[in-house]
């Protein structure tokens, strides 16, 4: 077992955090690499400062704060998350990995524990991708899943390119030295749940064995417009009618399949969208996720299927936009993380996370895992989220056991 | 039977109103008050005055253009449609009635046939409604459904008052006499049927015995956003597959109830419209139509009652935002149409306009019909919009018949 944490710092570290870029409704609005952004880099420094631990950065702007272990040589075991929000964005989201990361270290520092590798504490830039596409930008840098050179070219709504943005945070950390991609031994990041799974099987601690894969669909349904008043139903091909005989099909086929299953329409758009005037044209996204490669095969082979239908004689076409496959954690990390909250009494539920994270990436570099925790009825990516402290120190002390184990007992 | 008209004369003048406003996609754009809606009015009046007929104009715009019966005292019957467009109109609807009567009354004089009333060509300002809302705004004033006092201070989307916009129409022709409302012994519209029927059935005239009612409302789902990836479906509360359940259970109560109802679904707007959030709200509008006010009565009570479900934990608020009840036509004036194209060997079918005209006010003031002609695909509000010379000279040549037999033969 680890050094026991300290929830009420972790608490008001939140507190405090919570502070940069509040909004009215209680949340946050800290996009990548705004000087609120910069502003909560400069808080978690400042704490990492009155230990004396390292603090770096590299050539996407991700932080690393970095407690040295008796075996400096080896590759560190990682921890963290990332400080940046939606603009209407949640306190806990990242934020919660990222202090219950220098937590660990300043608990372990207190009770005078000598790691034997050095544990490392990471902000990732630009996680969320709201204001810089895409998501998991830092993370996915620092593991080569992107080119740098083609990432600092991207532009945020107002025609910063994260080049400059970039420039302007460094700028304000000077003394920082950057460093190259460096190994790592593992890597555990804490993070609220996001959904309402733990707190509804009353759980303090999710042991999360992967990420679910993910594709994106774009389906178009071609009609014809027509009065709405003059055109019988026999002569109409009405595009709105058909999109729905087609989400009507989708969801017979892919709601029979099971309940792991996570099938959204977020989207649709309809043309041209006049109360009088029978539908041109609609357009919808499907937003498909599940945890086994195999399944989201077979669902996308459902999808085309039920698209090969032309109802109402209007023509459908369908286009995958996006495929991010399933990621499977580390067996011995998971494992870990069941046997700490088993050591504190803790209700521990293993699930696969439904969201992405920056672990995703990682999972390609070293054995990875993470520690999810509660958030109320499974409320983020809202000013709405909500943690309680009991929440945030149960996986900021399971979190401690599973690094302190890592960094002494890997090879 | 009404004296011959001229096929070639009536055809050259749409090539020639098709001028005015021309889209490069071979439609028109011609809306009301606009300058091409004045340069429409100054031909008509150019090729009226060629006859030496009598014109004027009232307080909201409508042109008329007299050519007197033997007994000039009593009400006069009238004919004619509108010249404004859709802002990607077609060349027939509305200018079809103008030109169609116009040539009515040419015919007459060529003919040296003295009837007994009068016969009035009416152009009806601003039928569209696409500048300045609502539509058929010139035959609601002159028909007191609408007060002139509240249609002036309407402002189309650059903020220009309609009052304005007729005082530069006005200006254009300082020597045009401004009328009062006056009695009407009947009135007869000739247009386009803006739907497909005539053409399937090979009809050559539609005897038009009513204008179907209309009823819009405006239903809203409200849901609950949520974390596409995170949030398994028992948790949901989706507000797209909510409204997809709403909807489909809409068309199986409005479907069912026979082919004569136009039930629509032309607008939805999905929020926050997202691919990877569960829609919070969806809201869609339906519009109702059927030309039995009892129908569309018994139509509402259904919408009524699907709207107290809540599918998938939803809440359902249903608007209605328009109510416009069935127009029935006189049947005298419908009879007069079915025996005119009789006696001219013309295929005619009896139906009910799915679409509203300015003849919906005038069927308050006097005895009203309307002759429909087909046009290609049933297509109009488009560019596209179609119509054989043939076609054009049928329904012209009925009219002619129709307004000779009510001029004189009304009591």
């Amino acid at each position: 077992m680890g050094p026991a944490i300290n929830p009420v710092r972790l608490w008001q570290r939140h507190e405090a955090m919570a502070q940069i870029g509040a909004t009215p409704a209680g949340g946050v609005n800290r996009q990548a690499l705004s000087s609120e952004d910069i502003a909560a880099r400069r808080l978690l420094l400042g704490w990492a400062g009155e230990r004396g631990y390292e603090a770096s950065s590299d050539a996407i702007g991700n932080l690393f704060i970095r407690r040295p272990g008796r075996a400096a040589e080896l590759p560190p075991v990682m921890t963290g998350s990332h400080l940046d929000s939606q603009p209407t964005g949640g306190r806990f989201d990242g934020t919660y990995g990222v202090l219950a990361g220098l937590e660990v270290l300043d608990a372990l520092d207190e009770a005078g524990i000598a790691t034997r590798r050095s544990i490392e504490l990471v902000a990732w830039t630009n996680e969320e991708g709201s204001r810089f596409a895409p998501t998991t930008m830092g993370s996915a840098v620092f593991a080569g899943a992107l080119a740098l050179e083609q990432v600092l070219e991207v532009r945020d709504g107002e025609g910063i390119r994260l080049a400059d943005a970039l420039g302007a945070a460094r700028a304000t950390f000077p003394h920082l030295p950057e460093r190259a991609p460096f190994p790592i031994a593992a890597y555990v990041e804490a993070h609220i749940e996001q959904g309402p799974v733990l707190e509804r099987r009353a759980a303090h601690i999710g042991a999360v064995s992967g990420i679910q894969g993910l594709r994106w669909f774009e389906v178009t349904v071609q009609g014809r417009a027509a009065h709405a008043g003059t055109t019988p139903r026999v002569d109409r091909q009405d595009a709105f009618m058909a999109a729905v005989d087609l989400v009507g099909a989708l969801r017979a086929r892919i709601e029979a399949v099971d309940d792991t299953v996570r099938f959204t329409i977020g989207r649709m758009v309809v043309t041209p969208n006049s109360p009088n005037t029978v539908p041109e044209r609609v357009a919808f996204t499907i937003d498909l996720r599940h945890p086994d490669g195999r399944a989201l095969h077979d669902l996308t082979a459902g999808i085309r299927d039920c698209c090969r239908m032309a109802p109402g004689g209007c023509a459908i076409a369908l286009r995958q936009t996006l495929d991010s496959p399933p990621v499977a954690f580390d067996p011995r990390v998971v494992e870990s993380v069941r046997l700490a909250a088993r050591g504190r009494d803790l209700a521990c539920l293993d699930l696969v996370s439904g969201a992405t994270h920056d672990a995703k990436h990682l999972a390609k570099l070293c054995p990875t895992g993470m520690i999810f925790i509660p958030c109320r009825a499974g409320v983020s990516h809202n000013e709405a989220e909500s943690v309680e402290p009991g929440q945030a120190a149960d996986g900021a002390q399971v979190l401690a056991d599973v690094l302190l184990e890592l960094a002494n007992g890997l090879d």
